[in-house]
């Protein structure tokens, strides 16, 4: 085979090399079935366990009280943005918005549909730089929850801690999921799209206490009632088969590495490793502020643009991909997920030395 | 590896070896990108050619006319339920529906959340073994689509042709789509989950006339307004990635047996084996009407539930798996969609033969 990239990509984006080539013999022919994963019936005792067990890695992992379900659905984390306001707002409700990026943004346009939406903080001025200390925003008492996204991929920012307010959290962690360890318990609901952390697109985790499984208001359609979903195992139709199983598969290969923890760590030194590469030269310029800066998503800038696109063309070429920042804020970004390894990042911070030496501004 | 049993799951159902072992190799190493298809940007240009391939592909093979769009969506066919009725019907506006099974059922459940539902016919009281014909039902001239599924898994009917109505036809086409010729410009909408005839579960397909797009009401989730997807090239959010790559190889493989005409006359075939096997003798009676019969899924009964177990558990060993009936009639059943060898179903019938020789009724 070809040699293997770095792949910086914000989502889909890398995955452990083990659990490719598990997939890779378990799409021909799963625990010597004679079937391919993807053929089997999702009713199977086979597959059952497959999702089974993933459920019970998650929880073990993430360490997820028993008043908790685990569902797997379809749609994406966008359909979790009119989902959760669709389920947990009725009529006359309220709930309190953080606006730290465009998926915050498009979530509190959904949200909008169903309920009153107090927007009570924004950084949209300034890029979207920074996220909001608890100072800096009040939820009102009337608010069913307060939504948050944990980490902003576009712009690399990641909320430090989670907000202490007595209301319950709605969190979108798609881009963090498992990358640190946290109470979950603070939480009404969290969701993730699987393909940044934990897979491939296709399956999106939502975690949700199972009281709130009884707020939906009559006449939502079956499929998008939480409920459905929790009541039938995530299994009331035809489930994402192959996306819940590299998950599962992500999930063993997470705890191998010593669990949640074990990953803060590693993510904590990777982070630390490019930060300090960004910040020993003023060549190049993070655009998070210094107290937002994301642990899994690092934005920055060169001293022009001709010199972002020339860098991105060289580090490509020597096997450093998906380096280009998003459209929005232009630039680059180095993703750099759980299963993104430490080598890559030596690699990257390598390459930068190397450039600013070759092309001084 | 273990032999390759014959699967006759309904769903997910067998696939093509060789799609399962390229998909294999790609699952790690894309086209010698040096990174997996799974991980790949799904705005990489190698996963945009993928899904622009393989809408091309659907397009040719179906011969679909310029004015429908082609779309990848997330949650299943049951999510088709409401999207129909939420897009395309309005307050006050009515809809006609043909009940011929339970996901006839399921959808009627659904539309009635969004508008006058006018059932117009139902086989419910006789376990739905037959599908109507074309005096058998009248639809209102007020109805702004007539609904039906075009062939009922569980009970093993299927439409012999589609009703000639002038008005649009709205049709569940899960169990059969890609397994026989018709015209597409008769239909508003087609959809059909990918995991019998076209791929692995994950990704649903819709076909819909172009003009349909502008129907959606006011305040519907920007995700569940078909129009998002359309002018997306169904990439609004991440797509499905891995199971729309396998259904585009499932339609290279399609392409090559020859197209849908091939593949009509080669289900044909097939079932006419079983369906011989089954009118043999009365040892086995198959459930729907004569007139009724499906190409894909074949259901019948043996001469005691006792013997109907012990079949479905001797044909396992012999590696003719996944016969067991749906539990709403009981019974075996048989799938037998495109992927399904003609060798699988010739086994079946020397399997059913020797059963019946062994275990006199």
């Amino acid at each position: 085979m070809s040699t293997r990239v770095y792949n910086f990509s914000p989502g889909p984006g890398t995955l452990p090399y083990e659990v490719l080539e598990q997939a890779a013999k378990d799409v021909v022919n799963f625990q010597d079935t004679g079937m391919g994963l993807i053929e089997m019936s999702h009713r199977s005792k086979e597959f059952m366990a497959v999702t089974a067990n993933a459920e019970q890695l998650l929880r073990e992992l993430m360490e997820i009280p028993d008043n908790y379900k685990v569902l797997f659905l379809q749609g994406g984390a966008s359909s979790q943005f009119f989902m959760i306001p669709m389920n947990l707002l009725g009529a006359g409700k309220k709930a309190t918005y953080l606006n730290t990026g465009v998926w915050a943004k498009k979530a509190i346009k959904e949200a909008k549909l169903f309920g009153e939406i107090n927007v009570a903080y924004s950084s949209e001025d300034r890029k979207f730089d920074r996220v909001p200390t608890e100072g800096e925003y009040t939820v009102p008492a009337d608010s069913e929850y307060l939504y948050l996204v944990s980490n902003n991929t576009i712009y690399g920012t990641q909320f430090p801690t989670f907000p202490t307010t007595d209301k319950m959290l709605v969190c979108d962690m798609s881009s963090d999921i498992l990358s640190r360890k946290f109470d979950v318990s603070k939480f009404g609901l969290i969701f993730a799209g699987a393909q940044k952390n934990m897979g491939p697109a296709g399956v999106t985790v939502v975690i949700i206490r199972e009281d709130l499984l009884e707020r939906t208001p009559a006449g939502t359609p079956t499929m998008l009632c939480y409920k459905t979903h929790a009541d039938n195992g995530s299994m009331f139709n035809t489930p994402p088969c192959f996306s819940i199983y590299v998950v599962g598969e992500v999930l063993k290969w997470l705890k191998k590495q010593g669990g949640v923890a074990a990953m803060e760590k590693i993510n904590k030194e990777k982070a630390a490793l490019l930060y300090a590469a960004i910040d020993a030269t003023p060549y190049y310029r993070g655009h998070a502020e210094p107290a937002s800066r994301s642990l899994m998503n690092i934005s920055f800038n060169l001293p022009t643009p001709e010199l972002e696109v020339k860098f991105i063309a060289e580090a490509t070429k020597a096997g450093l991909n998906g380096l280009k920042g998003h459209r929005s804020i232009g630039g680059c970004r180095a993703s750099i997920y759980n299963a993104f390894p430490r080598e890559g990042v030596v690699k990257l911070v390598e390459f930068m030395r190397e450039f600013e030496k070759n092309n001084p501004a």
